[in-house]
């Protein structure tokens, strides 16, 4: 009999490698397969379609108690097109597979599709198909999406290259924060009735949990300035985990500076309430939907007309690591959960 | 306060009609958006490139007590795929995302990829992509399949005319009968040390459900006749429902004839055994994964020459609605679920 490995012994990333490594590549219009924020497959001579698939699933990756059903449509939708988004393409297409349980409603699913109709029609994006089975136990949802671009502006995660510089969008750690305090009130609320929660000057940080945005905006940005990253990931696991993903893939090291990581007001104000410690929140927290990604050096002047992105650091060689510098001088070695000092 | 409509007074089509029909489409890429057994999304002049969603959730499409994960993970892309084909294209990439119970092992997920790959290395296909995370309930999988065809060879469900031949692949009814034995065999010998399930004579049924094949191999059978079906859906939840699927979408009715549709010999024995009536096995039973499919009588010839295909009925006016038509000439109305003999 074989023996019991457990997943954890692994990682979610050692499995992944683990699984995938038998596979091969058997079609030509297979461009680039697992690994990546999106597969890419060929559409025609010069043009590429990429799709991702996600999965969102109840007591995981939400909770129904304070989770509105609108917002978790909306937040489905991001979640899908920002892997597209990711390989600076163009999102177009989506399918949502739902898995119900007995206690959802049609009005539940009202709200919920209303939601995913929002997200669809601010990201000029189409529902073209889906799913409906039933759930023994949770709500199950699952999203795939599809989007195009042409085969020379697509931004692989592996193509950074030493002296890069790192861009960052909007600001992290807001999602996170959100989470936490929505957890607090509901923590601190169980069990009364007509329950009013303390959400007031925190509404940023809601908003970023509930519902966040997708950087399509950004894919444009660039494609203006006629800009395509040498790098590109969005985040999702937080900032370390994902510069660490572009380092892996791009077999290089990289210096991000803390004090240009922008950590959005209310998320600071919350975290010392909390005892958390902001930076934590933005390095590990996750969620975020930003995108990060490098380009030469040269495009710095570039980067910086377009607005809301910040250069966070540089590009390194492999064997130098990737290391958050602190205002002190201090290299921390970046590690996808948690971050310690530097022997 | 809104009321409670529970999903079951809509039923699973009422819903996802009610659910999209507010959304609109934006993308001029979008051929054919919800609907149809895969979205149709054009690649260039002349190509297409089709995109469906599938959910597999443990309690509900698996029991894995007795479906052992190999079988799982080729059963897995065969439902994917199934739609792709359905569409009379050509598989060629798909996703898996999951979502794993703390029960699940890696020496289990090792065994579901196996499968995986063996269907993917069958069929041709590329697996480019996927989603891993935890799950508090059961195993949760999610495949979505991508393929390709010109524009000119896609087979919707809406374009059966009248008088078209009505055509079906395999046979039906098997897969049904085999998770009904199964069930009987994991009810009888439950709690029982080293239990000896009694499957000899029965190993078809077992093949069928366990193991199924999608039938991409029709797809090339109809490109090398020239053929393309005026309409084509894949049959998983049962004939009845699957050819009421075409007569909406065509809007037309239909009569089949019941001795023309095949019933495997181990499905009517088993069937007779457990005082199952073979033939609603075959109507309602459903996950046979062949296909149905209509083209015009001038083809007749061609498609009995291809072999394995079975005209089973023909296409009316929608006004005379959709029957089974019975040796001794009673007419029975299909239904999605069950059938009633017509007033």
């Amino acid at each position: 009999m074989k023996g019991r490995t457990e997943i954890a012994e692994l990682g979610e990333f050692g499995l992944i490698d683990r699984l995938t490594a038998k596979f091969e590549k058997r079609n030509k219009s297979t461009m680039c397969g697992v690994g990546d924020d999106a597969a890419v497959i060929e559409a025609s001579k010069d043009k590429a379609i990429v799709v991702s698939t996600d999965s969102m699933l109840e007591g995981i990756d939400f909770d129904l108690t304070y989770f509105p059903p609108k917002h978790l449509g909306y937040k489905v939708v991001t979640k899908g097109i920002s892997d597209v988004v990711a390989m600076n393409a163009v999102p177009e297409q989506i399918t949502i597979a739902l898995g119900i349980s007995s206690k959802i409603s049609v009005e539940f699913l009202d709200d919920f599709y209303a939601g995913v109709e929002f997200a669809c029609k601010e990201a000029g994006v189409d529902l073209v198909g889906g799913d409906t089975s039933a759930s023994v136990t949770g709500l199950v949802i699952n999203i795939t999406a599809v989007g195009r671009a042409k085969k020379s502006d697509i931004a692989y995660r592996s193509g950074a290259k030493e002296h890069d510089l790192i861009c960052l969008t909007g600001d992290l750690g807001a999602a996170y924060m959100g989470l936490k305090l929505l957890e607090r009130e509901s923590y601190v609320l169980k069990g009364i009735d007509n329950p009013q929660p303390q959400f007031e000057g925190y509404e940023y940080l809601l908003e970023q949990y509930l519902k966040p945005r997708a950087r399509y905006d950004i894919v444009e940005s660039l494609r203006k300035e006629g800009i395509v990253p040498t790098s590109m990931i969005d985040i999702t696991d937080g900032l370390s985990s994902e510069i660490l993903q572009i380092c892996k893939a791009s077999k290089c090291g990289a210096r991000i500076y803390l004090d240009h990581i922008p950590l959005p007001k209310q998320a600071t104000m919350l975290a010392e309430e909390m005892n958390i410690d902001p930076v934590i929140a933005a390095l590990n927290g996750g969620e975020d939907y930003e995108l990060l990604f490098t380009v030469p050096l040269s495009l710095r002047e570039k980067i910086i007309n377009i607005g809301c992105i910040d250069i966070i650091g540089h590009i390194t060689a492999e064997s130098t690591g990737a290391y958050l510098v602190t205002p002190d001088g201090n290299d921390i070695t970046l590690r996808a959960q948690g971050f310690t000092p530097k022997q």
